[in-house]
């Protein structure tokens, strides 16, 4: 855009590298760092490639670290016979928001799909397998209920079984304040069949 | 959140800083800056220092400018006759992309707002007046149509009448695509006052 000059220019086009931002939204937070006191905008940026730096996947579950194992692979107090199995590491965050799961996680860094040519060795499953042992009592498969997190979870769900570990699956179900009437089928089939006692 | 570590809670916390920017947005731009690569991060980061560095404001008309006078000041075909009042830089961006004005601008960098406690001296209009001489033909007054801006502009008129200067006010009236039935009044009686013959 030739009505901005280059250094506002070069801004937006970066902000709109983010997620969902289109060039007006990335012109208002150009407006706003441009108003920002020079301490503040360099906090901003020295933010960026901080993250950026100090981040890694923990080499235990594949969960952001600062360090090699991540902080609830080095928590003692984690009970590291129940490993619950996620597509992203935003997905732990999800989880540990909730502060009930004590366990541990496995990250696969995606999920089956073969429209995209993304097969079980392009992600986290051999490294899941490698982690199975006496020790291990129950498998949480915690992939999202889409056709790709369905598919993964039974492809290892297949893998676990022989070796006589308990496999288990979230509930999949109406979700809470939910309407039977605007329920899609699936999910209220599976609400159904899923049906407890109480 | 204590769900993140320190380098990704550090860096969503500079994000919500941003304009319409929640808790959640900032998790998402996080989660991409970590997708990134060094080298991306790194541009982006330059991108916000190199902004803040680089962009000042115009000497002559208070614009956006990368030298002590803007693009628009400082370029010979521009008509430097008739000045734009508008009230703040990025109203120039949004009247340059018009690619139809080819006069100058002169940018308040506010408008008077009393219950603000803006007054008349905490905007650039003493700036505007001192550019004020013959060569000046026409100054036209582009503030917002809201309260603010037209008691603005209604203030500068005031100011500019006795120095012999024509001073025009943008047109107000049904934008186009509009419809007359769910426009407010007050704009719908200006489009019928200010009707123009045909």
């Amino acid at each position: 855009m030739d009505v901005f000059i280059e250094p506002i220019g070069r801004l937006i086009n970066e902000f709109t590298k983010l997620p969902g931002v289109g060039q007006k939204t990335a012109q208002r937070y150009a407006y706003k760092v441009i108003s920002m006191t020079d301490a503040e905008a360099r906090a901003f940026a020295d933010a960026v490639v901080y993250c950026k730096k100090n981040v890694h996947y923990c080499k235990v579950c594949g969960n952001f670290a600062e360090g090699p194992v991540c902080d609830i692979c080095s928590n003692p107090k984690r009970d590291k016979s129940v490993i619950c199995v996620v597509k992203e590491p935003k997905d732990v965050v999800a989880m540990e928001k909730l502060h009930e799961f004590k366990g541990v996680y496995h990250v696969l860094h995606g999920v089956i799909n073969p429209i995209e040519g993304i097969g079980p060795n392009d992600i986290k499953v051999k490294e899941l397998l490698s982690r199975i042992d006496d020790s291990v009592k129950e498998v949480i498969l915690a992939t999202n209920p889409d056709v790709e997190g369905e598919a993964t979870a039974m492809y290892i769900s297949r893998l676990l079984k022989p070796m006589g570990v308990l496999t288990t699956r979230i509930a999949r179900g109406i979700p809470a304040g939910g309407e039977l009437e605007y329920t899609d089928e699936v999910t209220l089939s599976r609400a159904l069949s899923e049906r407890t006692e109480i």
